[in-house]
């Protein structure tokens, strides 16, 4: 069931000084910032080949990702993003194992145009995760 | 300078239990465990096609993973590890930039018998970051 890594997604509380830096320190290839107000956050993208750094900083004042930089100021890592052929499908496997599916359930559109959905992180050590389908 | 996503690393309060669910909830292979007492974790891999997970328990009593699982105790997100070509190339760009190498500053032989260092999370915005020679 468990398909590629899309992303590691890290959030930030300042995008512009991160995207400088991954490319200043670390030489790397980081795309513009990109707005996604109905999922409060501003993404850019660090290109490392095999899969991608999604970095997060909060848009708007209802942003899931202003808890999470309450609790770490600096940023931190936020989430692992796996795809899946079948979103469906694979919500109905997991919940049969008894995970939980965040929000109503239901997958919705996400970031990159396609179906996904969040698993509780108390149902994974601690990982919240992401499952997209492609 | 930056190359693949080597691995993302999760601590786990208990590798079993986090190796057979990340087996039967999410249908992945997960390899047996792998005891490397010189660095006070055993790991199990996640082989996820594009990259691996690490999953990370603590092994003896001075583990670095302690601390992590005292302040996380369901577990968490624990480091990226990024390939690079050349570590000491690395090391010293990063240093140029202000960025602080953990421990003495010199790569040591990391899980898989290469050369790694860390980087201090503050100068990464909270995530903290390895940097493994391939």
């Amino acid at each position: 069931m468990l398909g590629r890594l899309n992303h590691v997604a890290l959030a930030v509380p300042d995008l512009a000084a991160a995207s400088a830096h991954y490319r200043d320190a670390l030489g790397a290839r980081v795309s513009e910032p990109q707005p996604l107000p109905e999922h409060g956050v501003t993404v850019a993208f660090v290109d490392v080949g095999n899969t991608k750094i999604e970095l997060l900083e909060p848009l708007g004042d209802n942003s899931t990702i202003l808890p999470f930089l309450q609790k770490n100021p600096s940023g931190g890592m936020h989430h692992v993003c796996y795809e899946v052929d079948d979103i469906a499908a694979a919500r109905d496997h997991l919940k049969a194992q008894g995970a939980r599916v965040l929000g109503d359930g239901e997958p919705r559109i996400g970031a990159h145009g396609k179906p996904v959905l969040f698993l509780h992180p108390k149902d994974f050590f601690g990982t919240l995760v992401e499952l997209e389908q492609v």
